[in-house]
Formats: C-alpha cells, sequence, structure tokens
C-alpha cells in the first residue's frame, strides 16, 4: 500500500481557489510551467501531488504578500490538505520539507501561503525515533518525580565570570531548583568559553547532588557548527552533566537530529529564530507542524512560552502550542512543553487551570533572579504557587499561605507584557 | 580590538523609535524583563548590544505583525543598526543567529522587524572560508572558460525511471549543455535512489567526456539527513560527478557547512523554502543578509531566481540578489549566482545588460525540455542568444540570426508569469 504524507495550508488568491491549490501541487510534484516530454499519464498519476481537500475561509483582513499577482477584489482564502506520495521524497525530514515546504512560498498566485499542519506516515516514525529521554528521562534524571518542574535561565543572559555563574548556580541550587538552563545568547564565545562555564559549574551541582540526593539539571548551551556539536556534548557529558541545550533553528532540523543520535542526555530545545517563520500570519510555517518536526527529530524538552509572556503570542496561542507538543507522535515518547518568558509564581493557577497538568517544565527568569528576596524567595514563590495549584487551591489560597508569592507579587504582580 | 558584528533591521512600532531600538538591543544582549543582581555597568559597558544608527523610513502600508501591541496612530518605521560585541559569541554563525536573529521577531513591541543586512568583521572567514570551488573551480570542472554557463533542471522533476533519466541527460550533453540539475523535489526516495540516477546518469557524461572533451556538470541532489550527505556525496564523488546539489534551508547553514568541509566537489546551493523567511516585508530575514552567510557557509553556487521569473520577486529584487552575491565579502572567492524560473532565451539579452556580466549559471528547465525542437533546440535557443547577447547585440539582431530563438518565441515569447 502506498503512504502519504497530507500537507495542510491556509491561502489566499486572487484564482478561482480550486486552480490555486492545483498550482500548488503541481509545483511541489511533478509539474513545470510547460507540460514536458515524459511528463506522461502514468507519471502524473504516481507522482502527482493531489488536492484531497478544500475549504474556503472568511478573508482575515491581512494585506497580500509582497509579489501577490491577480485582483484583490477576487481575493479569497481557504484550508486545503494537498496528498503526497511518500515515495516522492521517502521518509527523509530534508527531502519531505523541500516537497511540502519549499519553493511554493514563493508562488506569486499566492497572497498568503502558509503550512499549517502535517500528518506524517508511519514510516517517518522508523526513521526518527524522536526523543530518547522525554518526559520520563527528564524526570528520572532531575529526581523530580512528580509535580510541575521549575527551572530559571541564567541572568544576566551573558557576562557573568565563571566564578559569578558559579555563585549564581550555587543560590539556585540551595534554594531547591530541578532545572537551570544557559541564555540562548550565551554560546561558546571567547568570553564565556562552554568548558570554563562547564568547569564552574558541575562541582557546585554535584556537591548539592551530594548534600540533598538531588541534582539540578543544567542545560548548557552547545549550539554551534555541526562538527563542534558533538565534542560539545561529550564535554558535558563527561563532566557529569544531564541535559545539552541546542538552537533548534541554528542547527537546523537536520542538527538537531545529528545530535540526537549521539546524545546521552537530553537534548533541551530551544524555539529562537522561530518567529522569523512563524509569526506572520501571511507565511511561513505554523508551530503546530514544526512541533512535529523537532519532535521527531529528538527534541526531548521544546520551548513552547508560557501565558502572559512578553512576546507576540496570545494565551490561546501558547496553550494550543502546549496541547500541540503533548499531543501524541506516531508512537514516540512525549516531549515536554517548556513555558518560559515573563513567568512567575502568579501565574501558576491560571497555566495549571489551563493546561491540566504537571508534566511541564516552567522556566522563570526574571521571576526568579529579579524576586525581591532574590533567587532563594524567586524559587520559593515559584515552589510554593505551584504546589498550591496542584492541591486545587485558589490563587487567593496561594496568597493567603505563601509568603514568597505575596513578595513576588510586590514586584511583578502589575507586570503584564513590559519588557526587557 | 574588540571586533563588532553590525546587523541592520527594519522594525516598525508605536513607541518611540529609539526606545524600541533599545528595547531590540537589550533583549538581545544583556536584558531581561527586571534588572537583575550582577547585571552591572561594567556587564552592560562590555556586553549590552548597542544601537549604532536609527533612521526614520515611510511606513509602507503593510498590516502590523499578529500581537504587535500600541497605539496603531503611532506606529513608525525605520531602519537601525545594531552593534553586537563579537566576544559575545564568538565567530559562529549558529551562536550569531541567536543573538542577530533570535527572540527578537518575537518582541511584541515590533509591528515588524526584519534582518536586513549583517555586516562581518573577519574573524567569521577565518572559521568559515567559504567556497572551495567558486566561479573559477566551476568554470574549470565544467570546461567552461567563458561566457555564460547555461543549465538546465530534469523534467519532469520527479517519476523518470533511471533509463529514462539516462536518455534526458544524452539529448542535453549532446545538445551541448554545460550543466544538469536534479529538481529539488527529487531525493533520495525509493522511486529514484540516488545510487540509482548516479550509475545511469555518469556513464552518459563520461562518453560525451570522451567524445567532445568537455563533461556537462551534473548536480546531483544529496540534499538528507547530516550523516547521509557525507555518503551521498562520496557516493556521486566516486563515479566520477563533479558537483553536488543541497537544498540550504532543508540541511541548515549548519548542515552546508558541514557538508563544504567535506566536500570535492562544488556545492549547487539551493534556496528552497526561503521565502517562509524572506518573502514577507513584515518579518524574516531578506536575501541579502541570508546569502553572505550562505557563501561563508560554502555554497559554490547559490539560486537567485532571474528576471521575469515565475515566483514573487521583481526583476529590481532579483538583480539586487545577483548584485549581493557578487559582491565582495572577507576575501572569500566568488560564488556563482544561478538565475532560474521562467527562465528562457529571450531573456538573455535583457538579463545580460542588467546584469553587465557573464559570469552567471542559467537553469532553464521548461525553456529547454519544452522547446518546440525538444532539448537540443532549447539549448541551441539559449546558447546563440547568449551569444548575441555577450557580442553586443540586440535581441532583434538575434532574433535575425537565431532560428533556435525565434522557435523558442513561438512558444515561450508571450509568456510571461504564467505558472506551472
Amino acid at each position: 500500500m502506498t503512504a502519504y504524507v497530507h500537507a495542510t495550508y491556509e491561502i489566499e488568491t486572487s484564482l478561482p481557489l480550486q486552480q490555486a491549490a492545483e498550482i500548488l501541487a503541481g509545483e511541489q510534484s511533478t509539474g513545470t510551467f510547460v507540460r514536458v516530454e515524459r511528463e506522461t499519464d502514468d507519471v502524473r498519476a504516481r507522482f502527482a501531488a493531489q488536492v484531497a481537500s478544500l475549504d474556503e475561509l472568511p478573508l482575515t483582513g491581512s494585506a497580500p504578500l509582497p509579489g501577490a499577482v491577480g485582483d484583490p477584489a477576487l481575493r479569497r482564502r481557504a484550508r486545503l490538505v494537498i496528498r503526497y506520495p511518500l515515495d516522492n521524497f521517502g521518509p527523509s525530514i530534508p527531502n519531505l520539507l523541500a516537497a511540502v515546504a519549499g519553493n511554493l512560498f514563493e508562488i506569486k498566485e499566492l497572497a498568503a501561503i502558509r503550512l499549517v499542519d502535517l500528518d506524517l506516515p508511519a514510516e517517518f516514525a522508523v526513521r526518527y525515533p524522536g526523543p530518547r529521554f522525554g518526559l520520563s528521562g527528564t524526570r528520572l534524571l532531575m529526581n523530580a518525580p512528580s509535580g510541575v518542574m521549575l527551572g530559571t535561565i541564567i541572568k544576566p543572559s551573558i557576562g557573568l565570570a565563571p566564578h559569578e555563574l558559579a555563585e549564581v548556580v550555587d543560590e539556585l541550587a540551595t534554594a531547591g531548583i530541578d532545572f537551570i538552563k544557559d541564555d540562548e545568547l550565551q554560546g561558546n564565545g571567547p568570553s564565556s568559553p562552554l568548558e570554563e562555564r562547564v568547569r564552574a559549574v558541575m562541582p557546585v551541582l554535584k556537591r548539592h547532588a551530594d548534600r540533598t540526593g538531588k541534582m539540578p539539571m543544567y542545560a548548557f548551551n552547545i549550539t554551534d557548527d555541526i562538527d563542534r556539536l558533538e565534542a560539545n556534548h561529550d564535554l558535558v557529558v563527561a563532566a557529569g552533566g544531564t541535559c545539552v541545550m541546542a538552537c533548534i533553528n541554528m542547527v537546523g532540523l537536520s542538527g538537531l537530529e545529528y545530535l540526537a543520535r549521539r546524545a546521552e542526555v537530553p537534548i533541551h530545545g530551544h524555539r529562537a529564530m522561530f518567529g522569523s517563520i512563524g509569526r506572520s500570519d501571511q507565511v511561513g510555517i505554523a508551530f503546530r507542524a514544526w512541533q512535529k518536526l523537532a519532535r521527531l527529530s529528538g527534541a526531548d524538552h521544546l520551548h513552547t512560552n508560557g501565558i502572559s509572556n512578553k512576546f507576540y503570542e496570545s494565551d490561546e496561542q501558547v496553550l494550543a502550542a502546549i496541547s500541540d507538543v503533548r499531543e501524541p507522535l506516531l508512537g514516540t515518547i512525549p516531549t515536554v512543553p517548556v513555558l518560559s518568558s515573563g513567568q512567575w509564581a502568579g501565574l501558576a493557577h491560571a497555566t495549571h487551570a489551563a493546561t491540566g497538568t504537571s508534566d511541564l517544565l516552567v522556566l522563570s527568569g526574571g521571576g526568579v533572579h529579579g524576586h525581591p528576596d532574590g533567587p532563594a524567595g524567586g524559587v520559593a514563590s515559584m515552589r510554593e504557587a505551584w504546589a498550591s495549584a496542584e492541591r486545587g487551591e485558589t490563587l487567593d489560597e496561594a496568597y493567603a499561605s505563601s509568603s514568597a508569592l505575596r513578595r513576588a507579587a510586590e514586584r511583578f504582580g502589575a507586570y503584564r507584557g513590559a519588557h526587557g
């Protein structure tokens, strides 16, 4: 039986919708601008992509993409599903992308063209086994068998000397945090080489592990050229580290997959630069489609943003993203959604209520480091607020019982979308 | 002396422009939403990104990005340059991207945010030597010491059996073409494995080389997972092939760089999927910035589209892209601009006049395969039209002297932007 990939798009066009859909299907399979010799009916029957469904949508009022042709008065919007024979490209994510997300973004007859979902056949999970550690491996390594996983980002993002970094990590570990990560801006530059960070951080973590039986998971940012990824990973693992972070868009889905095949610890998948393909509603790739490829490529943790964040996404979009990451995918083990950006203790109840789960890694940067009582207060506020939410209490009840939360609210309570 | 990266952006915002620029600079260096301990003045002085210049631009009338906040009546547009200390990330393209093209696309205070140019210090060229073969290596390998390089794409894009592929290549080689490439949709799927294509194509090319002393360069599409790129490349080289093609956005800039370090033949860099980040004028990365990274990462050939193409770009944009690729870059050797999409012989004079060069690889797919007299006529029409343009003749003079061009015009003369 032939397997197929179904790709869902939203388009706008001034052409009749069916015609535009067929142009898209043709451009991405057997077509060229003139029919050529050997493009037989048999070739078309076996290899042509087909329009599987087409449903008109209301126009959104967004401006047409630059270069779009056609009478603006005729413009209509539709959601369409194109069916691609898997045999055209095989279960290879790079070759899949050339078909479902290649030149089509440049088609001038399309005033909007956005890949919003992908339905992949099981062959992809055979070739790409997905996360190796996922939720259960992460909980095991951080000794956090239940409840939300609480983390933070090193702040300031860049500029700390190794001994200062060690101090910050010591404070956070003392406060009982589960997870710490490098900022995505903290690479492997001369001002703070990865090797020095590892040497500064790991003894601190081990000392706490000896004391408490629990070592916070530290995600060292190992993002770099492909030929350096493995060495960077090995450096972390050799020092006893339990997590590496990769900026997925910077190393590419292919770089992530390369790393995942070699990873002996979970990969914390950062989504920086996703906005360049994801933010417009007229062009690009929606998070729902993209996160499937990131999970198949091996992301154990995947950033989704959190509610009331400082970025462009609405709470509705964030909650959909969390739900997308938690949705089963071709038998792969669960990836951990990572909530970040503007997160602080006062958001625990709303987040827990809206997601209905504690299988989340919640990162609070400023909300931990900027707490009036310092990181210890910040971690306590997060821990107490989430414990209250998980017990089914109201936010008011949490405020009544947690002084750390009340202190957090003094600084962050009015915070709604301010920036920095 | 400290080195810096200068990144140029176009933004729109309802905030005062200087304030928005500083938010961007802060988000991408030392900032968080609250000032934290250890974010000292010294840290800021050494590591903070700075607004180097800011020039207001007229509004374009494009709609604000989704999630943009602020009073629409206050919205203004500006071009700004941010200066990043190289020490923050070092000369690593993935880590550079996290700074100059990371979370900033998601900032809600920005109603447009587009990276339009990058000015990189020499340290990048030390780490990334750029193309290994470039223009001169390509001319040498295809035995085309001067004049435009003429190529085509295998059509139909997918679906040919190996013996049919061999027939098509034979026709094209007989017609004296310089260059042939797989379509970007032709990966390594079960219907046409790379190994079978190599086995079908190379004997044909060698037979022509023995006959004429000139072997057309065939760019086999080796796009695939990182761990397969090298084996795919080796398979082509072992069979005597002289070029490999990679879809840069599918393997990532990092994948391209990984391949370039190992490549024994030129890399034909396809730009499929570029539209997902490049087409919007409100978000993403402009070709001018992106092509610098692709060249540093080792693209020997780089697609720019051609004039009168079937995609969204205007001739002005295409000519700027060709000029960008030909501009010197940190001492790297020249990358060959690849003109494609809707190209046929009738465009030779306009292209030559507008670019002022023959150091171009011009690909004509339908224009060769769909010529009324078949590929032989298609290649002859391209060759004769370009030779005429290079002699300084007018298009009318070419029509008078070239029957192949006149025959091409019977089919493509009225073609302006039709699709397929």
